[in-house]
């Protein structure tokens, strides 16, 4: 009641105005907020230390003034509706955003997304399918962990991460083929966050990126929303234009005085062409990018979806000893997205950088998720789990490969794998694709959200993971079936 | 072996000089990582499908060369360090680096910590003490809530956070006397990251921001490093200096064409003075931001430690219907830090906007974290657990409060509870007075870090959420018996 001991009483007035007026003036100031419950005329003459009579006096007064309300059998409410409208402060805050909010902003595609119906057949998600997921492993990880070092991992941690995952981790990059002897890991929130983090660091406002032609929608985000300007090489049926990348290099190296910063790419399973780069071209890229030495940014993505027996090593394996390749990996896109963790890989120098900046965003990843998930993958949870998904997205691949090829017309289909398909189609508007189809209880992506330069009209990616074989056969043949209406 | 069948054998050299080259030239290449395993002899020759005498010469060569090497028993290796070494390719990320990153670094004050010894009484840290978590009951939350929506909660969620949590944290918003009607909640990786995402959205380089001297060093290093212009305000036994305040802003308004942008303020058991801003004083500084059109950030740091009989409303329940204050609230500081779970409370446009920057830089917070969070507080777990821990600090706080003024001779003391108690000497160097202390094994936390202007050199804050009564007394009297060493 500590509002309330602060009204001092004079000789001059009647107390009940006196009264009166001190609750008024506290409402109207809203140190008594709007609708929350005063004392009752009992508790407040005590608290003010005068008659019961003058209270409920004050109170009748404050009533017939519109300034509280009584709810019988619930007590008496302040009301300070009208004096809060005719006060309200409102601050343009369209005016105070910044490019960055802007961007991010607009390109936030989820703020534009056509509105969820049941029974929609939807190839939008390339998310994994939860179902898959070891529950009882999950739990049995949760339990030992917490009785294990419970208090540690529900208390503050350190940024860089839970020291027991980045061993796991650093040893799991190993069996990749890369050197980890001068390297060093940071967890973060996900991919997206290793690569927000990394650029935060390294880039300023109008510097050069290079990256993949369609790429990875919420990368090209990133670098808009930081200012970047981005150097577009195609990817195709036949994967990477050198051609056009080398051309790019060139002309840049001989017009531009500044330099390029960074090369982001996406070698296995590609998103959103589901493209996997050849040996000898992961080579190719890396040591063109060594030669002009603008440093790789690899995303890691999906990479666990290869087969283990192919001799397919990321391009960070190349960079053994040196400092050129930043590699970002994470399991959220397989397994327990919803916990968001991710890691960077790269040069000690540069993770120590990068834990310090991740020690000013937001201190560091859950260390209570970071535990979990160290505990599931070391008790042999994540090899089992990889050999399962393995199988199953591989069928669901081939079986939606084939349904492609045999209901919808394209110029052409690309994946390797993975969890989605990319259809370039002959001339026609995915987004009116799409809206026709979504009339038919059917959805994907449209194309031209992963494009840098607004092409892509025509193509559309398609994710599978989490559809039946029915609904997968189903849904494409309704795709296939809608394209003849929009063939001019 | 995908990386082998590319060799095609000619007619003019020898088959094993041939397979030697190829080896060679892709470990040189780094295409067979430095210590992998080559297949053996009988593989290769089945590969290549020449004999294996040809094989095993090649691999004989090779090994006088030193580009491969055997271990028995275990199998032949790729030996490719030379070749690394001095082919290493090397970016200088220094000069990569951009202000942000060097002020994030400059500013890390974990990466100058005194080395931890074993037996230390450390009044450093103020997070909570974690034997006061109630484990039962989280492992509950966490079975409940896996068992009930599993599937949801590990997988992708949406950026403003997990809903059920949301409206809970609305309604417990309200409890507070706060109107929510047009207001909205974003959840975040704790405090931390609540101000990084609402400044980056907001601000640009040399914007201004007011804030309390001292304050919270994190913020502090989030304003510098976002490059803002500090306008500080002391704070000292009387709690904020309104006259100070006020002439700042007369000074600037005369002066600058530019505008304040934000007020940063922590009203309640403030880091690190530990002073409770008044009902009247919270009344006057909203106001006074309101009429220079300053929109107010309020810290709820700790506000959950207040008694809840008190009638001290945070400074946004002034704000009903009026779009001028962001509260930036987290339990992580007295519960479950390890999990990092805060949120940003705000008009629905201003959180809105947040969203997709949410989403620009980590998609989401662990919805796994986010439900057990939920379940345990929806289960009534949270208020049970304040009613413990304000009585467990409330009885250390008075307890250490009564040793420092036995045993300390200060200028002034302030602190009103909370987790900590702020301490101005008189004349001694608080970082002179922290080397000797550490040679006896007690240390704190030297005051000037909390300071925006280099001051603070005789102050010092001491936690002692973790310490129990015995160490707290031990602790402060040996604080108190090293003075006397320290004065002139």
């Amino acid at each position: 009641m500590l509002l309330f001991s602060n009204l001092k009483l004079n000789d001059t007035e009647p107390i009940y105005i006196q009264i009166k007026n001190h609750i008024s003036d506290m409402i109207n100031k809203g140190l008594i907020p709007n609708n929350s419950k005063l004392p009752s005329t009992r508790e407040l003459s005590q608290i003010f230390n005068v008659s019961r009579n003058s209270v409920i006096l004050a109170y009748e007064e404050l009533k017939s003034e519109g300034v509280i309300y009584s709810i019988s059998g619930k007590g008496t409410f302040a009301n300070s509706q009208n004096t809060i409208l005719n006060n309200a402060w409102s601050i343009n805050w369209d005016n105070l955003e910044n490019d960055y909010s802007k961007i991010a902003n607009k390109m936030d595609i989820v703020k534009s997304e056509i509105p969820w119906k049941s029974d929609l057949i939807s190839f939008k998600s390339i998310s994994p399918n939860g179902e898959l997921f070891d529950m009882e492993e999950l739990k049995k990880s949760f339990l030992n962990r917490i009785s294990l070092e419970g208090h540690k991992i529900l208390n503050y941690g350190y940024a860089k991460g839970y020291r027991p995952l980045i061993n796991y981790l650093l040893g799991y990059m190993n069996t990749k083929g890369v050197d980890t002897s001068n390297k060093d890991i940071l967890i973060t929130n996900g991919f997206t966050e290793g690569l927000d983090i990394l650029l935060s660091s390294f880039v300023e406002k109008g510097d050069y990126i290079i990256c993949e032609n369609p790429t990875h929608n919420t990368a090209i985000k990133i670098f808009k929303a930081l200012g970047l300007n981005i150097i577009s090489v195609n990817i195709n049926k036949d994967g990477l234009d050198f051609k056009m990348l080398k051309n790019k290099l060139n002309n840049f190296n001989n017009k531009k005085d500044t330099k390029i910063k960074f090369a982001y790419i996406t070698p296995s399973y590609h998103n959103p062409t589901g493209v996997v780069m050849s040996p000898e071209n992961r080579y190719e890229f890396y040591n063109l990018m060594k030669k002009n030495n603008i440093a790789i940014i690899e995303d890691g993505f999906n990479e666990e979806l290869l087969y283990s027996s192919s001799h397919i090593f990321p391009i960070c394996s190349l960079d053994n000893l040196s400092n050129g390749v930043i590699y970002i990996g994470s399991f959220s896109k397989i397994l327990f997205p919803g916990m968001r963790i991710g890691w960077v890989f790269g040069d000690k120098s540069i993770i120590s950088k990068l834990e310090s900046v991740k020690r000013c965003k937001n201190i560091h990843v859950s260390f209570l998720d970071q535990g979990i998930l160290y505990d599931y993958l070391s008790n042999g949870g994540f090899e089992k789990y990889v050999k399962k998904i393995r199988k199953f997205y591989g069928d669901k691949f081939n079986f939606a490969y084939e349904c492609v090829k045999k209901y919808i017309p394209t110029e052409y289909i690309l994946g390797d794998g993975g969890l989605h398909i990319f259809l370039k189609l002959k001339n026609i508007d995915s987004r009116i694709l799409l809206s026709k189809c979504y009339e038919k209880g059917v959805i994907f992506m449209p194309g031209d959200i992963f494009y840098i330069d607004g092409r892509g009209y025509d193509t559309l990616r398609l994710g599978f993971s989490r559809l039946s074989f029915e609904d997968i056969e189903k849904g494409i043949k309704i795709i296939g079936d809608t394209i003849p209406d929009l063939v001019q």
